[in-house]
């Protein structure tokens, strides 16, 4: 069976996981995931990027929503206000349960792999969802409203602030998770996922042992594009680039990933200039499960040119 | 205005509260509550007695199921259950903002006596709750099966162990929390709740700081029986008394607080032999609100004695 290895961030690293776990085909993969986002919110260690994949591969994804459960309830959240608790992150009575559990095991000396992957197991989920790395990785912007931790940027400040500069702290010294540099050596493909190229997929790479392993793996690597109609389909992609000062176009995320790409799968109307990366199309929208199929088979298609 | 100490575990004591705070003559009472039930669960501080004073006294209460919240929802324990996570405990959904945000607040070094203060605040407690102490007491049982933690034996095991000693971990070098010392020598009464002598009131008499108090200060000190019918209303304190070779009786239990009270509340059923401590009866069952006010005016009433 072919190997693929997935790094990804959120929602539509997630949607196209799904898409290969629903091919004709089947194929065994990895999904590598950021983890640069997590935070530690009243206490408690939500990992945002994580349960996204674990809700969605799941089928429990709140898929209207783009984030959290499908059926939730906010009885805590109403109480948490009551007695004066910040109620900016919005944790569901469900969804409390991934963060509560994770936390006391973390608490008690887990490493969050071991735990995110008996989550998983419990869910039957047939994918492996590890995370980069056990270590402390946290995404600062700087902004003209001074440095925010990523969820506070994101979720509180809903990506209003003007950012200059992304830092990930930790990333230097913290090592790939069990299993994450084994299933990259190990990938016949390792797909980029359309997740945001500078928040979601950039804390991957650069944490040393990845970057290292993606350099000495013999797997084809392609990225899916994140732009759709020269737009990010979700969150602060385009807005983050122009405040970057990078063109919003596949030009630039083809440069972006320029000395780790063999391949850029791109939207069926989105301009590309010819280089010395292959270039594949299809539409890269992925609405229904039937669009996140193709998109994955585009992509292994890509791959084996 | 009198000024009214309770020392007070849960059930019982809250309903004793309440009372007090419906007499047609108001007092200013403090109530110094049990913290020795207080434990980690999933990681968050649980604090039974003082959670059930806060949802007597502001309404918030389960009455008919005797503890947590009215109105109840469990879709984190459904979820938590999914996860594998320990549910011998049940937490319910608004309950659980009570405990996440305790324990964040006491993870950032804030004293468990200005939180609890806090949660009183919002929801317009007029009583002041103050837990016993902010340092760490644990109730620990020796039973036929090994040593248990309170919570394990009162929820996990439903009491049936067969107890053959009790011992309150930390409680030699626990110092009373901000404002109970001063309740206490300030109080014109003191009221010893109905609430179980041997686990619920001990650990508050055993601080230090609070038994000198309690000599020191100048207030008439009234207990309330837990005894109704020679039997307890609730929890496992006749049972618990056989075990420890103690007659499940009035004498007994005012032998117990020989050398503390002045004064005992029986119930007008149950026999207690006469003696040096004054006897007061009434029917001490508090099912209603006006039975409540009753039994905490015939108390105040035998301190005035």
């Amino acid at each position: 069976m072919k190997r693929v290895a997935v790094l990804t961030g959120g929602v539509g690293g997630a949607k196209l996981v799904l898409g290969l776990q629903h091919m004709a085909q089947p194929v065994e993969i990895s999904a590598i995931v950021n983890t640069a986002d997590d935070f530690r919110h009243l206490g408690l260690h939500v990992s945002p990027d994580i349960d996204t994949l674990l809700y969605t591969l799941s089928g429990k994804a709140n898929r209207a929503q783009g984030w959290g459960r499908e059926g939730e309830s906010w009885a805590f959240l109403a109480a948490l206000r009551e007695l004066g608790g910040e109620d900016w992150f919005a944790l569901g009575d469900s969804d409390l349960a991934l963060h509560v559990l994770r936390s006391a095991r973390l608490g008690s000396g887990e490493a969050l792999s071991t735990i995110t992957g008996d989550f998983a197991a419990k869910w039957r989920i047939t994918a492996k969802v590890l995370p980069m790395t056990d270590d402390r990785v946290a995404t600062w912007l700087d902004t003209d409203v001074g440095p925010l931790e990523f969820q506070r940027y994101f979720v509180e400040q809903r990506c209003a602030p003007k950012v200059s500069r992304i830092e990930f702290r930790g990333a230097d010294s913290a090592r790939a998770a069990p299993g994450v540099v084994e299933a990259i050596l190990g990938a016949d493909v390792v797909l980029i996922a359309p997740s945001n190229p500078y928040l979601s997929v950039d804390p991957i790479l650069v944490v040393p042992g990845i970057g290292k392993a993606l350099r000495a793996s013999a797997a084809r690597v392609i990225a899916v594009s994140p732009l759709v109609g020269g737009k990010a389909v979700k969150g602060p992609t385009a807005k983050l680039m122009g405040e970057l000062g990078i063109a919003v176009d596949n030009d630039a995320i083809a440069a972006h990933y320029a000395r780790l790409i063999d391949g850029l799968l791109v939207d069926n109307g989105d301009p590309v200039t010819p280089g010395k990366i292959a270039i594949g199309r299809t539409d890269t929208l992925m609405t229904t499960i039937e669009d996140r199929v193709r998109v994955a088979e585009a992509a292994l298609a890509l791959a084996s040119e």
